[in-house]
């Protein structure tokens, strides 16, 4: 490790509104959500991943995205983002005023079909569909790649499956990828492995890594990831996410933990820390699944 | 990040008998400390801190040291240690019929002071007489470090002074050093320089990190470290240690983590995970703090 290889700032992308909430087995009011999102601003969040246009049969917590969007506070400087899942959805996001969208794949076969109901080949031409719908529109595409450190069905994902979908997905003209640790697979070998390769593949688009909790593992791969380069890390306030009802899916890694390592190495984020963790507390109040994992909670913390 | 760099295998020093449950407000019972000892060693443990020689007036929970020597389960191959505070401790160890014990003092002048009633350099002192009393038994001495990345009282510790107390400390005699991070302020960056200073002063002595939780920030740091030349980790099964009522004292990183981590990026500890998970649990039922950690808990997880 040789410190003069990181950089002096990095970027964290927000995924709690979204990500963390969306599997909250109880629906949270639209106030809450807008509550978190502003917490999350004010703390000095800039890239917010706010909610989902995934149609509500699916995603039944995310129903109220027109509203959320409609409400939350702007600001200059703060770029909100939500998780299309085809052009339809990118319209609806278009018509509540977004510049910027998500799309989601996996890497691997199984979960792709598992997760989303259709192959890694339909899912590419799915996404290529909405790239080209979004440059129509002046809409840029931040794209996902799940289960790219490895996936429940299939175990280890070959690194150069994720690099030759990274480097499709920046073909159709998406601005970032993003590595996902779906289910908090990753280690730092892995992460430093996929990274990098990936970082040598792309010409254009940034990258950016997503992991999940794994007992505190997490943050051994973004060290790793930010000795291979990555740029943006992914982060849940109060590291919400996954669900009770699937062992396998645990929750985002902590934004405020993720937040407190980087200054720490003097690596600046622009997100004050007290600040985040009163957003952190609040993202933790609403969730039930947290309360569930810290109650019965059997792993080391 | 260069995996070729890491050890295919390194050394776990468990201290959860004696670091993890020392500060327990309620005295454990004596059969319950050596049925996690023997588990432990079931599990694969084969550097295990047992007990403290420390006086009973300051760590009544060690009182029985002699008793949980007597009681544990010898295995060939598996090497107990002992706290021993000065010379008197070291011949109660020895009594004890144990061959190797270990010593403490901070790099910082404050703590040291607040933690162990004398200066850094009458801390020294008794040091190199237990030093010079043990190689007259043929026994030999692991050298703590406390606040080696930082002190809660004094902040940040210069890596030269940790250095220079690491020499003097193997010019005694000790075998190991062993650099702690007492309140778990370290972070991958002071990791890093810290071990990597140390361990290019050192001649002979083996050189160790002892960890302590920081919501996960422990596992990057374990991380730098391997890049740093660390030879041996301490841990604690359960994430045991700390005390409810010093804020500041964070319990020990996670053993069956650690394992689990170097396990997948393939360096070999000789521990067995499942094993593990079973000592971890039997060391978590026997702790209040842990209890009322997880009862309460504010952080990330």
């Amino acid at each position: 490790m040789d410190g003069s290889r990181f950089p002096t700032q990095t970027r964290i992308f927000e995924v709690g509104p979204r990500d963390g909430l969306q599997n909250e087995p109880h629906f949270i009011a639209t106030e809450h959500k807008v509550n978190l999102t502003n917490l999350l601003v004010e703390a000095g969040c800039r890239l917010i991943e706010a909610t989902s246009f995934v149609h509500p049969k699916w995603v039944p917590q995310m129903a109220d995205a027109e509203e959320v969007l409609a409400r939350i506070e702007r600001r200059p400087g703060v770029l909100f983002n939500a998780l299309v899942p085809n052009v339809k959805g990118l319209e609806r996001a278009v018509a509540a005023g977004l510049t910027h969208v998500v799309t989601i794949m996996s890497a691997s076969e199984s979960h792709n079909v598992k997760n989303l109901n259709m192959s890694v080949s339909a899912s590419l031409e799915a996404i290529a569909a909405i790239n080209a719908a979004a440059a129509g529109r002046g809409v840029r595409v931040r794209s996902y790649i799940a289960t790219a450190y490895g996936c429940p069905f299939e175990g280890e994902i070959p690194a150069e499956r994720v690099a030759d979908i990274a480097v499709a997905l920046e073909g159709f003209g998406s601005y970032e990828i993003s590595l996902g640790d779906t289910t908090g697979m990753a280690h730092p070998g892995s992460a430093f492995a996929v990274g990098r390769l990936v970082k040598t593949r792309l010409r254009r688009a940034s990258l950016a890594a997503h992991f999940h909790r794994a007992d505190g593992i997490e943050f051994a791969n973004v060290l790793a990831s930010l000795e291979a380069g990555i740029e943006v890390f992914d982060g849940a306030a109060g590291g919400l996410g996954g669900c009770p009802y699937a062992p396998g899916a645990s929750g985002n890694i902590a934004t405020e933990t993720l937040v407190e390592m980087l200054h720490r190495m003097g690596i600046e984020t622009g997100i004050d820390r007290e600040k985040m963790a009163a957003a952190a507390a609040y993202a933790k109040s609403l969730s039930a699944t947290q309360t569930a994992r810290e109650g019965s909670h059997s792993g080391p913390r």
